[in-house]
């Protein structure tokens, strides 16, 4: 399995991602989900993946060939809207699954992949988009301004609590990891080091990107200090009538 | 769907339930899936229901007919061991099921229920069992001491962030409020009312049983109140080198 969350804000995007990577129990490895793509003056790219990992790493690496081939008119380069790049990786994604099927494995192995995609092209405003395994993509809704793939579910209670879109992007960013730690705390399958990425709009490069391991102090602050927080948090709550 | 939860703890139980059942979008309704049997002088029994309605309801009705039944071996005065009582649920389970199986819907209705039993009979602990579709049970871990059905995942890290063996039965009703409601924020097939109940360790009665609707002052100032004290918790986190 796999957790990855993009955020958009009117500050820019921030993206995390866990890295662990399984194939049954003891098939347990760890790899980046997240991939960035700053390849030009007006464009920056940060593609975030889940699912079966010959299919994602065979998209990264189609990408990879067309954006050094400026001739490609799939190179990044040449692409005028962030949906025409969602498109295409759809498209790459569909046909690097549909290439594997019809295999003797067919019925048993899963070649279903997600994608985060994010960035900003020229003028317009930054994007994310969620592109779904059939190929078909979607943007992210004003009121909840966050896409996620993977175990979702535990993580996802701190993010509606927390992310409006004017929140900043370094609180976005503790936003993830703590949502991140959450869902690590509760399935095995997502793991860390914990990729973390921040976009500033209209920069077009990457401002921050940081790696966290379990042990890396900062990270050990982070989910210390969420855990002692939310105690306190609790010990708050009102009491019941009867407890007067 | 449906999200209950019961906690195991030294002072003794505590159980909490959502109130909505649907089939489909458009059949909604409300149900109770919370059920006390205190059937003696040495013995009482909780049991939540997830799942098919029908298979839960029938469970519940043939509960009720033993129960009134004192000759009945299944009557709950007559079971000298909570795991008994588990088991009798478990066959009642399947038997409902199957009783229902084979009809011209098989393929496309599901029937499968799950259940949560708690309660104490005479010397021995209090215990609280999850009860699986296929009529198998599990007790709970003495690390992680609560059991979860329905909609399990939103609500799953702040429990296992607040409750320890020794957490009292009101912060343990306190932390199942929270459970549930960032489990409402997050699926609309979770609902209010919300139904709390606590039983101390050798009282064989029911101790406190309080529903809470979404606009009891109660509810509403719980659920603020975590609002507000998360977001103070979150500002609270460490910041980034670059932000100093």
């Amino acid at each position: 399995m796999t957790y990855c969350v993009a955020i958009k804000l009117n500050s820019g995007l921030v993206f995390a991602s866990d890295s662990r990577t399984n194939a049954g129990m003891d098939q347990v490895s760890s790899y980046s989900k997240m991939n960035a793509f700053a390849s030009g003056e007006d464009r920056a790219f940060v593609l975030l993946c889940s699912g079966n990992l010959a299919t994602t790493q065979g998209v990264i690496n189609h990408i990879r060939l067309a954006l050094y081939d400026e001739d490609d008119k799939n190179s990044f380069k040449n692409f005028k809207h962030l949906f025409d790049v969602a498109e295409y990786i759809g498209l790459l994604s569909r046909s690097v699954q549909g290439r594997d099927r019809g295999g003797p494995q067919q019925e048993t192995v899963n070649l279903d992949a997600s994608f985060i995609l994010g960035g900003q092209i020229g003028n317009e405003e930054p994007e994310i988009y969620l592109i779904y395994p059939e190929g078909n993509y979607i943007s992210v809704s004003p009121n909840k301004p966050y896409l996620q793939i993977g175990e979702i579910k535990y993580g996802k209670p701190i993010l509606d609590r927390i992310i409006e879109p004017d929140t900043s992007l370094e609180d976005a960013a503790r936003c993830a990891i703590v949502s991140l730690d959450s869902t690590m705390h509760s399935n095995l399958s997502v793991g860390p080091p914990i990729e973390l990425l921040l976009y500033g709009k209209d920069h077009f490069k990457i401002d921050r990107y940081i790696k966290l391991d379990i042990e890396s102090p900062f990270y050990q602050s982070v989910t210390q200090g969420w855990g002692k927080n939310l105690q306190k948090a609790f010990t708050r709550l009102p009491r019941f009538d009867w407890e007067y």
